[in-house]
């Protein structure tokens, strides 16, 4: 009896969880949360379609599901006007990413992203033996001048770009981004993580654009449509470049229920449009309470507002923790200067009760 | 606008699927098969209980689930006599052992496995780029004593050994195991995928001992727990190799309902233990059949029998398609010897019907 012999970059990384879940730090304080706000998820639920179709749905879990996942996908290339070789199905957009990263990287193969943004994606670059870059952010903002500087002068096999951004709720319309698209170095493949684009405004979101092999879009499930426990996410692009992750996807990864539950709620856009009014309505509420008390909401197209508690990553680590110990999940960004600020998930009026109760007794507390 | 420049290794990789749905097959054929056969789930279904309680998480799933699986691991970790840290899950045990090669496998590492067993492994291991060893089949059993001559010989940084065997249906009990593992060579992993061992005989079961650091034991509940869709595996080792996948594995991968679905699944033993027994009654209707056709079925420990059709590959291949062309949805092993035979998962009596019916047909056609 020995120990095994791991791959000598598996040695070498931590043992790092992206993100602690709320359900950790509920057994770790013995109390639930009051507020569910730190996780993005959508508190307006998903489609009754949707809840019923996952209910029925249940019955068949006895069998796999379909690994080509046609009946979703052919809904989505027909919703996103693509053809069904555009679209390739995982578990969640992280999933996917991890996925693109193993389809580009190689050890010591350099990958541009910003400084702040979505630290999941790093864990997969970290995983496939990539060279993280990190761009600073410019006035909260993804700053696409400098990573596309970045990309060229680095010679990047991947540039990452989140739109709308987490943690910081900013973005890019169609005129930037397609600036962007046109000083893309050739062989840099621009993933650009859409999670949050559902509720952007739609006017100014950038088209799909399945000609350019050069970019993957990332969606998910998770955010507007409510369904994060269904693990469905999903990504556009070229068709050969989508043709390659049929290479190293896990075919069978896909639950049957999750599927469904897509299908249905992805069927029903007039849910969609009510939520996303709904998750308008609570950006405004929490813009509210934070101006209430005192500091200041930025800017958001997504699903949350990331909120500038004033003061220095100290200060906002004690005005998070204090929301924690008054039993509101909320979370904040990772890296100076965004760690400036918390950042609260839209809730319904109950859950944002809670907040508008508890952050005035966080801020004291924290001060 | 250029092609995205990806790694050498995908470039050379063939966009292969390691198995074709039977739903891609029912568009292909434009009718739905009669009865489905192929796929060895369990067409006695999952426990009433755990339907119930997927029924009822339907309305959670707003949430992403639990990214530590902290209730099923630790009823999963109760239910084996571990620790909690000895246990890891995964999207089914294919997405476990995409991460087990990923920790274990670098470019060019010898991995060894037996000609024809389950294709989906050696698919990860050309993902991974390891270089296969395929050791061949002695009696219709996957030959311990060659395989681990085999991993010295090779230096291997893994062995597969699937037990009880896919395609076959064969079982190395604890005894025959136990050798194996005392002959492993210092730093080879052993990955056990015991997918089919809930219906093997429980006392001739290699006990688990997470003691042993080079043994991986990968479980699931898709096969006698019924719950394929669902795709929850798990894996079980020693804690620090199972600390290793927390530096890879996509946290937040595993679906709310199929988690919720598969504690109650676990914690209704009884019912397995009927779908055990209606499992074995399938077997042996199975076999009945594969006789009174004058063919010969394989003992086997598994959810499914393997039927010799008493020729070569050619005329196995017809058959198949023979059945396939009565809408009977079955399989076949991938690689000769094994390839005379076609494989049948357990069915219900209708379902099983259906083959008795189509079976002498399939034969006439194939002959």
């Amino acid at each position: 009896m020995s120990r095994p012999r791991f791959n000598s970059l598996i040695e070498s990384l931590p043992a790092l969880v992206p993100f602690v879940g709320p359900e950790a730090q509920e057994r770790g304080r013995g109390q639930p949360f009051r507020a569910r706000l730190g996780a993005n998820e959508s508190l307006f639920g998903p489609s009754p379609k949707a809840l019923a179709a996952m209910r029925a749905a249940a019955d068949g879990n006895w069998m796999y599901a379909d690994p080509e996942s046609h009946e979703l996908r052919a809904a989505l290339a027909e919703f996103h006007g693509v053809g069904l070789d555009n679209v390739v199905i995982g578990e969640g957009i992280d999933g996917l990413l991890g996925l693109a990263v193993k389809l580009a990287v190689e050890l010591g193969s350099p990958v541009v992203t910003s400084d702040g943004t979505y630290p999941t994606f790093n864990f997969h670059v970290a995983g496939g033996g990539g060279r993280l870059v990190r761009v600073p952010y410019r006035d909260d903002k993804q700053d696409l001048g400098a990573l596309v500087e970045a990309t060229r002068s680095e010679e990047a096999r991947i540039l990452y770009v989140c739109n709308p951004d987490n943690p910081m709720g900013s973005f890019w319309g169609a005129a930037e981004l397609n600036d962007l698209i046109a000083q893309l170095p050739d062989g840099v493949l621009l993933c650009l993580d859409e999670a949050y684009c559902d509720t952007a405004r739609q006017a100014d979101l950038l088209p799909v654009d399945v000609g350019n092999a050069q970019v993957l879009r990332f969606r998910t499930f998770s955010k507007a449509y409510g369904l994060a426990g269904a693990r469905i996410g999903y990504c556009l692009g070229e068709a050969k470049v989508i043709r390659a992750f049929e290479k190293i996807r896990n075919h069978y990864g896909i639950n049957r229920v999750g599927q469904i539950g897509a299908l249905a709620a992805l069927e029903d856009q007039e849910f969609l449009a009510e939520a996303v009014a709904r998750i308008a309505r609570a950006r405004e509420l929490i813009g509210a309470i934070a101006r209430d008390n005192g500091l200041q909401p930025l800017s958001s197209a997504a699903n949350f507002v990331t909120i500038d508690c004033g003061g220095d990553g100290d200060f906002a680590k004690r005005v998070l923790d204090a929301l924690i110990a008054q039993d509101v999940f909320v979370r904040m960004p990772g890296v100076a200067p965004l760690n400036r600020c918390i950042r609260v998930s839209c809730g319904r009026d109950e859950d944002l009760a809670v907040l508008a109760d508890t952050l005035p007794l966080a801020l004291a507390a924290a001060r």
